[in-house]
């Protein structure tokens, strides 16, 4: 059997469709998007396309995209340079609990520097923020609302277009971490009142090491990556064109095919989760099962285990899903976004998520769900903890 | 006739065999590099690999290797890097004039919020920096000192050895960008005593969209991208794999083929020199014409000319060459790196950058020169300075 690939969260492959159109701009059409001559104005026509192409799908003027070398730049950027252009207005920024480290690690660092005041707002069981608690937060110095459209670890969508409206009725820039939620969240940013947002190819099935920042025009900003004059002089470096019109291309399929590929991939995974409630016991799902989840995602926390256990048996069985951030290597911490639902240590601990693609089956589930039961109850069989509740260790 | 292109300067195609190379990372080896499973696993396995050819290439330890997205990044890094971490010593920073707009335009803007305190350096006629300036502007609170090993305009090698012993002898960080260097230079930064180096892969056809920044171990640095705990807790977002392996295959071939890519480049170079000069009144070389300029370099200024209506001229004629600083798209300010070389602006107004590259060939050179020296004298012959020196313009 081939390996299986259950974390799309994390990555997913480049499509071939996608590939096919950028591999022309490595060895062909090669010039500098910035150069005057034909080899660079040829580079600029289709980094112009690629621009259009992620405008149309979110719904911007072209002149509002902005490409970056993935979401974390896209997320350093929207914060620092709203900080910068905002300065006279105030330093204080709202944003929730369970953002990726490219916001949450900024934010916790300028704010130890004193450059920034952070409010990091609680979620509910399911991940949700309150409304209340967001119009509670806000104060005459606010200069940014940052909430992720949907969570990597969870998969919960906020109510973004509640949100947008309240930014805007109080006059803050209203930032959103779209990174997980392109391909999957239908965003259009002029109905949701969204000021700014960060994507990154890879993860809708496009190349790594490209994204792009959608910023609203009139939004003042300082730039994050200077030098050249790139990007309307907004963020230096050399155009990545093979990258970008990767980009484009990847958004375009993934906006055309939202529909079919997320009606394919939440039957998927609504299988996955009646199997593993059924099969399993002492399972916790994570997150909500409302539609407001991703419909790739599916988190459980297996009592009584460990999750690197569990993933580390799951990987030699042949299947790749994630535990904890999933983004953050080796960590052994348990899961920041778990325990902000209200999870307990040993829960977040033993949690794991597994992701689904378009390129999935149903076998594929099938097999994973045949070798989880096994390895679950093999698993227990050697913790203390579930021997003890079954009343057969005698040494705890 | 093909399209010429002589701009290596400004980018190269990626080779075929570096895309090859890079080919199996977008569709089947495209897990997360920070995963912990198996399409993880491999994934860094590849980028490790990577690390070490480029460690190989400058002479320092794979773990002093840090990916980025390229040279801009690279050089914001290690800027604003220093300044983090040697905060308590001091924020006075010496670099040239004629550095990158990545490092000056960062640098400025440094400045001008008082978060740095920058010495730049003046060159002379041929672009080379004083050693004597260099040692008089050292400060008890200087700590750091960026010098670019060769220049992007006109060439010109700085000898970084002699540089790197002062700064390491008055216990000063010492940051090279090599964005134009690596590939054409020999760099060993432990014989140079470069703390810091920049590179970009696209330079020396690798890909675009990808650089690294070599830190020597036991210098203190911030981040400049803060998000996930990837290369070391000190760069976060998703690593970049298949621009990664292009960029460590890239550099390997560089390395092993420098001395004869170095050869035959210059080689060409010298024969279009000899060619403009025998050809073409009144034009002037800028740089040096010494040893210690990039092989591929040749930036003339063409008098009573701007370079702008030469190089549109040229691109008609399907020959693809830079004017100014080539980086910058459209800027029709004089290069400031002719004007520090105490070029007048007119001349640096009619200045063109010739960048040659291993795939070019001595037909090209012929048909390029054969098109210059008929473009030269027609927009001569529309040129009132040009018909008043020869006493023809009844008008001026």
């Amino acid at each position: 059997m081939n390996r299986i690939y259950f974390d799309h969260q994390a990555t997913t492959p480049t499509s071939k469709e996608v590939l096919n159109e950028m591999l022309p701009f490595f060895t062909d059409i090669y010039g500098n998007g910035s150069s005057q001559h034909y080899h660079g104005r040829e580079a600029g026509k289709y980094i112009d396309i690629a621009r259009r192409q992620v405008a149309d799908a979110i719904g911007c003027k072209a002149g509002e995209v902005y490409f970056t070398s993935g979401g974390t730049e896209s997320d350093n950027w929207a914060i620092r340079g709203v900080l910068d252009g905002y300065k006279d207005k105030g330093k204080h920024i709202i944003t929730t609990c369970i953002e990726h480290p490219a916001m949450i690690k900024t934010l916790e660092s300028l704010q130890k520097k004193g450059l920034a005041d952070v409010t990091f707002l609680p979620v509910d069981n399911e991940g949700f923020i309150s409304i209340e608690d967001l119009k509670s937060a806000i104060r005459p110095d606010t200069v940014l609302i940052s909430v992720m459209t949907a969570n990597n670890e969870i998969g919960t969508i906020q109510d973004i277009k509640t949100i947008g409206k309240i930014a805007k009725e109080n006059n803050i820039i209203f930032h959103t971490d779209s990174v997980q939620a392109i391909g999957n969240v239908k965003i259009d940013v002029k109905e949701m009142n969204i000021d700014l947002l960060s994507m990154s190819a890879h993860k809708f099935y496009g190349p790594k090491g490209v994204g792009a920042l959608y910023r609203r025009n009139g939004i003042k900003m300082g730039s994050f990556m200077t030098g050249g004059e790139q990007e309307r002089n907004m963020r230096a470096g050399t155009l990545n064109t093979p990258g970008i019109v990767g980009l484009g291309k990847a958004i375009e399929i993934a906006t055309r095919d939202i529909d079919k590929n997320n009606k394919y991939v939440s039957e998927l995974r609504n299988y996955f989760i009646k199997e593993v409630e059924s099969k399993i016991d002492n399972v916790y799902y994570n997150g909500t099962k409302s539609d407001k989840c991703l419909p790739s995602n599916a988190n459980f926390s297996f009592e009584f285990i460990e999750g690197e256990s569990l993933l580390l048996r799951l990987d030699l069985a042949g299947i790749s899903v994630s535990s904890g951030s999933a983004c953050s290597s080796g960590s052994l911490e348990p899961s920041y976004v778990l325990l902000a639902t209200g999870r307990a240590i040993e829960l977040a601990h033993g949690s794991l998520r597994f992701s689904f693609g378009k390129n999935n089956t149903k076998e594929e589930i099938d097999y994973c769900i045949e070798n989880l039961v096994k390895i679950v109850q093999d698993l227990r069989e050697l913790s203390p903890l579930f021997l003890k509740k079954k009343g057969e260790n005698k040494y705890v």
